[in-house]
């Protein structure tokens, strides 16, 4: 039997890739900017390649592997492998796990990219063994992955822990989903810089603007480091965004009594030290003395790799992974 | 081995105890008002009565009952079978799991009366093996009880499923909880009644003030009764509170893509003919394709017995609802 996991998350900025051992070490791992070309083909060649790559540079053979780990961007159809859509890859109904385990071998298990997110959370993040477990990413977008009970919630079709779209403001920013004031479009790496620009094309926001690179977009890292500096509005952007953040997370607490809630993502990492703070105050502030108790609400201590991580979990307790 | 269960429903304003065959099917009923004079002992003093009477006029002993079960009002320690806070009740960390197997003995099982509502439905009320089923209770307060893949939700303390206080109203009414906007203060019995004396305090409302009988309080009775003879502001509000269900409901559909939203409760069964269209009509329009995908959203044909149901489901299947 094989003792390396081949690990996969297909994003719609990147593609990372990795060989883990048995105890969720990464021993290689490989990154490149997603090949979007509208041909979902292009990235199921590029995924292909890089794995060779990497199997061929650490002279690994199909006996070596003892399976193969995938995290998509959901909504996800579980059951049948289905990309439902996705604005980012370009992808709508896109049965990938079929086109990638005709490629890689069927030894592959897919799902969610929130969702195994949360099971590397469970498995390698906390060091503890906790029973009930929100993982949130806040980037671009917001989603997450939950485990109550043990169990990763998939729901009926696989699209179970699509928080981004709880709506936290009836009448706040039209989301892409089609609702408005989810808290994908309330308090996500669009929304900040949605915030930013609107401050700025009032004339506000000169601490902001002047943080920006000349020719480039702004985005929540020039916000996060005018606030830094102690600008006002920035720091009063960042708290909106984090009160709205906190009162999602509040409602979920009160849904599930978790006993972690953990943040990761490419926003919620960057500006941890000014979001953090503010989420958990809103949060036990705006939740039931019961379920505040032994409640905790952290980053992830795994970055970027926390869908590898994922990956390797998968593989290897899959009988989780599959309730 | 016993044949019987003993089911007991304790709420602020009504205790509804029964006795249940194997089936689920109830043989006797006996519903009381709560004796609620603040200490919690007179509660418990009327429970063992009404259940020693039963006993008595069906003939039963000891030795005749398979279980007790017992649902009462959340928050709930679960695993020390504390309530945490009861309103209405006038109940504050009282041990209740403690001081009822005192008088009824130790065969006992207790839980929140929304969680066992969901078993009650999951099990006698569906006829559909379904796995995912989310069940609401919308009356003068809104609570649920979510089973996720098969497995009632409780959570690290027992407060899973208190989906009343998601904030589906930033800017909205204060909340017996300390929020503002909860889904209980936005569309509970309490806030229908709340909008109704608003709008007759303003002059309006005359076709609801019109149905309320001389000294009694308006209630979501009245303004469904002036809704039903056409009347536009009775329609409006019902439509108003129709759709923030529909928002909350949408969350929760989204977060936990359920096969079945089953909706009961005082309020919600006495006005499904109006509630229902708006809140089906709300929730698909608002929740992703996958999602949508078989789903049904319905009341329970259950009706008051729910939580009676519930505990003979709870007693004889207590694997499930223990996990």
């Amino acid at each position: 039997m094989g003792e390396y996991i081949i690990a996969i998350d297909i994003g719609g900025s990147k593609v990372l890739c990795g060989i883990l051992d048995r105890s969720g070490k990464i021993l290689m791992r490989s990154r490149e900017l997603t090949c979007v070309t509208g041909d979902p083909q292009a990235v199921i060649d590029q995924t292909e390649r890089m794995v060779g790559e990497m199997k061929l540079a650490m002279g690994l053979w199909e006996q070596d592997i003892l399976g193969i780990g995938v995290g998509v961007p959901g909504p996800l159809d579980y059951q049948a492998g289905i990309v439902e859509e996705s604005p980012n890859l370009k992808w709508l109904k896109y049965p990938v796990r079929e086109e990638l385990s005709k490629r890689l071998g069927a030894k592959l298990l897919l799902d969610k990219d929130t969702n195994v997110a949360a099971l590397g959370e469970y498995y390698y993040g906390c060091n503890c063994q906790c029973r009930h477990l929100i993982y949130i990413t806040v980037s671009t977008g917001i989603g997450g992955g939950i485990i109550a009970d043990r169990h990763l919630l998939h729901g009926q079709n696989g699209g179970g822990g699509e928080i981004g779209h709880m709506v936290v403001a009836p009448e706040g920013s039209q989301c892409g989903c089609g609702r408005r004031g989810c808290l994908e479009a309330m308090a996500s790496g669009l929304a900040v810089a949605r915030e930013a620009n609107a401050l700025i094309a009032r004339g506000a926001g000169q601490r902001i603007l002047a943080s920006v690179c000349p020719g480039q977009p702004v985005s929540a890292r020039e916000v996060a480091q005018a606030a830094r500096q102690g600008d006002e509005e920035a720091l009063g952007l960042i708290d909106r965004i984090g009160r709205y953040l906190g009162m999602g997370i509040a409602n979920l607490v009160n849904i599930f009594n978790p006993e972690r809630v953990v943040l990761g993502g490419g926003m919620a990492l960057g500006l941890q030290d000014l979001l953090l703070p503010v989420i958990q105050n809103e949060v036990m502030n705006n939740v039931f003395s019961l379920h505040r108790r032994s409640l905790e609400i952290g980053m992830t201590r795994l970055g970027e790799d926390i869908v590898l991580a994922g990956c390797a979990a998968m593989v290897l307790h899959s009988p989780v992974a599959e309730n």
